[in-house]
């Protein structure tokens, strides 16, 4: 439901708000080409409906660039480099940047022996999780990325916050008119899907946070006052307890926390802050197993069998993933995106603040 | 609760049944060395407590065996192979003995490279996932194994059975006494729990079976013939719907039906029959990224912090993966395996219809 635009909602075409990003980015000390990349990855999460991951969190980006707790233009560093793997220092750079080379690199080394495996340390948020795999995907790979965050889930019999959504996003190449794209938080919601039951005005379903003694919290205000308390946490997914596998949302969470700090050395639960995250890419080379078109039609014959198999009473329609984004893409890059008219006012005003031009409408 | 045995149980020493079940897979062809992998993947599942996936499936063993389903000796050949991956055909061999080896190989590319991806076709069940990156992990590695499997899960918005319980199986060593073991269906419970459930006389939790209408299923009778038919579907981890997520442990089913049967033009879905599975296996060579210790005490710090987190009311205890199957380990390897006394019975007749000694008491 993260892409439900509020009703009063401007419609923004794509390529402004690409430019305006652009602009702020440049402004604020990127190379066009980091500023590029960057915009790019905010931008496609926009365009594919995950609202919680674009322009609604360009402040933060600023606010840490002007505050110097994110370098422009950090190098990557390698730590360690073996034929199919490296450990790279991101140099508190922009996670966006420093996740995209990244797996660029893991591409370069599957190209050479089947499969590439990068860690990455002293990296920050790199938004729309989905973006590295997609990259991967669109040449003829599969591609997996993970990180951790900041604390916000619990583990099973627990109740405080100690892991990250720590998503799991994975895509793969098919002969539909889209590619295979997993991409989710390993717990039930996230923080952002709390701030939209919040705007909206509805309760949060019980069952999906949780307070200090385990009571199931369902007003989104309280929720986020205790998140930042360290009151109130997130289940993983399969909720509460182990009945309905809440500890399988858990071990994925803990999964990808051990990847993505264990493997570089860096801070891991609650020592976890905005700056010093740690991912893990991973990219395939199906060319090296069985010619991609062959993978490509098994793939596409999965999803197609999924889509056409016996439905709920009431539903007319199954989905496979990647395909309500692709939806959405296809729908927002003819109306343009939609944005709130009071967030609009907040982008002008920081445009102003930067010194760029405020978004043209 | 796969691990709760029957009251009136019989405790088996491990290395009684380990040798009953070399002889019976001996007897039946398999060499010395396969029949000691085999055994050894099914006692290991035993010692953990995951029941459901130790001796009480060596009666199916027996009977693909015994009609020529499986071939006992069949060699592993190769169809692909890069420098970091390789894709195998397992010539319908034990999966046991496909997997153990495809294990190995996977760790051999990743001393050489950092990282190793293993692809595998024409395999049949290969039992407690889990057991395979352990191998991984008491090397000092990471190591991941998944498989496709008969159809049981229906998609979100479905309930037709499409997706097989399609496990991740993931471990990293640590500096506990046991590594993280991360080993679960996709599904919220399997065919074994509702099993289990029915010989316990309870009912099934509402939410996690659906029948052809999407209605919630809780007779464990009518579950089992229902999975016969077609016409009960486990849930996705996460539940019906997308609400409570349901989406994520679909969207991670076909992720591992792509990883297991698209990249080695296999059966999928409802192709899939007992015989003609297909696997992947992953391993990671940490050294290759940082001091393998450095990891360890990492990994380790992660696990100690998550046990000592705030609790729920009424919980002395939080668990992390892997560990509950590490003390089931230590006590059966002192108590025995707790096993039925009809089952007993069962397996005895088995014995003298392949002309084996009785599993002496």
């Amino acid at each position: 439901m993260a892409h439900i635009p509020a009703p009063d909602s401007v419609f923004i075409p794509a390529e402004k708000l690409r430019s305006f990003m652009e602009s702020i980015f440049i402004t604020l000390g990127l190379s066009v080409e980091n500023a590029r990349i960057t915009t790019d990855v905010l931008l496609e999460a926009d365009l594919r409906g995950i609202d919680t991951h674009g322009v609604g969190r360009l402040s933060i980006y600023v606010d840490r660039l002007r505050s110097g707790q994110q370098n422009p233009e950090a190098p990557l560093t390698t730590v360690s480099d073996a034929p199919g793997t490296a450990l790279l220092d991101g140099g508190a750079g922009m996670g966006q940047v420093v996740a995209a080379q990244a797996m660029e690199i893991a591409m370069e080394k599957a190209a050479e022996t089947g499969i590439g495996g990068i860690a990455v340390r002293n990296s920050s948020h790199f938004g729309f999780a989905g973006y590295f795999p997609l990259m991967a995907a669109e040449k003829g790979m599969m591609g997996m990325a993970v990180t951790n965050a900041r604390p916000s889930i619990c583990p099973t019999f627990g109740t405080e916050p100690m892991l990250g959504t720590n998503p799991i996003a994975f895509a793969a190449p098919t002969d539909l008119e889209f590619p295979f794209l997993f991409d989710a938080a390993t717990s039930i919601i996230q923080r952002g899907t709390v701030e939209l039951y919040d705007r909206l005005h509805l309760s949060v379903p019980e069952g999906l946070v949780v307070g200090e003694s385990g009571e199931t919290l369902t007003s989104p205000a309280s929720i986020l006052e205790g998140m930042v308390r360290g009151e109130a946490s997130l289940l993983p997914l399969g909720g509460r307890g182990e009945e309905s596998g809440g500890h399988k949302g858990y071990g994925l969470a803990v999964m990808v926390e051990i990847l993505s700090a264990a493997l570089q050395n860096g801070p891991y639960l609650k020592h976890v802050t905005g700056v010093g995250l740690g991912h893990f890419f991973l990219a395939i080379d199906i060319s090296k197993f069985l010619p991609v078109e062959t993978f490509k039609s098994v793939a596409g014959a999965i999803l197609r069998d999924l889509q056409n198999s016996r439905k709920e009473c009431g539903r007319d329609r199954i989905f496979v993933p990647g395909e309500k984004e692709f939806l959405i893409r296809r729908e927002r890059m003819e109306s343009g995106i939609p944005l709130p008219p009071d967030f609009l006012l907040k982008l002008d005003e920081m445009a102003a603040e930067v010194g760029v031009k405020p978004l043209a409408r």
